[in-house]
């Protein structure tokens, strides 16, 4: 087998032992998760899976982290000549206004793993890192856009970036654990600020 | 027994009941908690509890309800000749900069609790309501403030009051999940945009 290949072929485990994971997840929920549960939805063998993971919450940090990455990896096809652009793609991205039930049980999931960050921090760790790229996505975004003239000057891209992220956290968390409508009027207000940040000579 | 003495008996035992909760659910975290382990936790007769309660979803939802009504009633003395000082006093309280060990623990737990809404209506029921009560209060603020000339008349109480609780629920989350400070900077952010809301001709 030559390296690319056998590359291959653990990248491909890999992805197997993480959809094994949500799987998992979605039958029995975090709290009744065990790493045999796991191993039940894993078509290879068993212990190829325990060669990998030696406990539950060392696949589930590890599932965080696909997941996060997947999300950002999404985010990846934008077109970054127009900053403000990028920023309402995220947005509208993060808080989609229509989800079907895959994505719904999937973003559900990740607030519940969420909520179990408070006491583990292997998984803190992946939603400090996961925050923070998009943070910084968004920041970089607001300081291009102020570079070149498209955002007003005196806008705090880091602190922006902040409060558009938390409410987009706030808006998501709402959306699954009360029965009131705050996306729509969470986005059209990050959209109406966007209108307003864009430099008045500039504003399309 | 006066009607009086049994009503204070009725409330007296309601709070023991609640903070007996409490004191299980810190002990033993949501998944491992039960109604007998409520009970232990509980200095009357076991009976009385079970009297008032026949399930652990019910205590759990009761005890949200309960734990909503004290947040809220913190906000009472809110001075509200000025609608601007309302809101700051709301964003202030709900995000403390100082947060001693009882407040962490409690707002951990509130998290906590609040993933499971996802799947509890019961719970879900009891979040829209203390989340449309502090919306309610914002968006009351912003409309007096709009009303008596303070705010800018071209705000939508109702939107910004929603993004605004979106981005506290927000802030929160990540207060307690992820490793970065957002307390400082999403208030920062708030009341510099309060600042923008107030109408310019009686900017203090």
């Amino acid at each position: 087998m030559s390296e690319d290949t056998a590359d291959a072929e653990g990248t491909s485990t890999q992805i197997q032992i993480m959809e094994a994971t949500y799987r998992a997840l979605r039958r029995y929920g975090y709290t009744d998760l065990t790493i045999a549960h796991i191993a039940e939805e894993f078509d290879k063998s068993k212990s190829l899976l325990y060669y990998h993971y030696s406990s539950k919450d060392e696949l589930v940090a590890a599932f965080i982290e696909f997941a996060g990455d997947r999300f950002l990896a999404s985010l990846d096809d934008i077109d970054e000549s127009d900053p403000l652009a990028t920023v309402r793609r995220i947005v509208d991205v993060y808080l989609a206004v229509d989800v079907d039930d895959d994505m719904r049980d999937a973003q559900r999931t990740i607030i519940q793993l969420r909520a179990q960050a408070i006491g583990t921090p292997q998984y803190r760790a992946e939603f400090t890192r996961i925050d923070a790229a998009l943070r910084d996505r968004i920041a970089t975004a607001i300081a291009d856009g102020i570079q070149t003239g498209r955002i007003q000057e005196d806008i705090n891209a880091e602190r922006a970036a902040t409060w558009l992220l938390s409410s987009l956290n706030g808006a998501m968390l709402e959306r699954y654990t009360a029965d009131h409508d705050v996306v729509e009027p969470v986005r059209g207000m990050i959209h109406a600020t966007l209108d307003d940040l864009a430099a008045d000579d500039l504003q399309a």
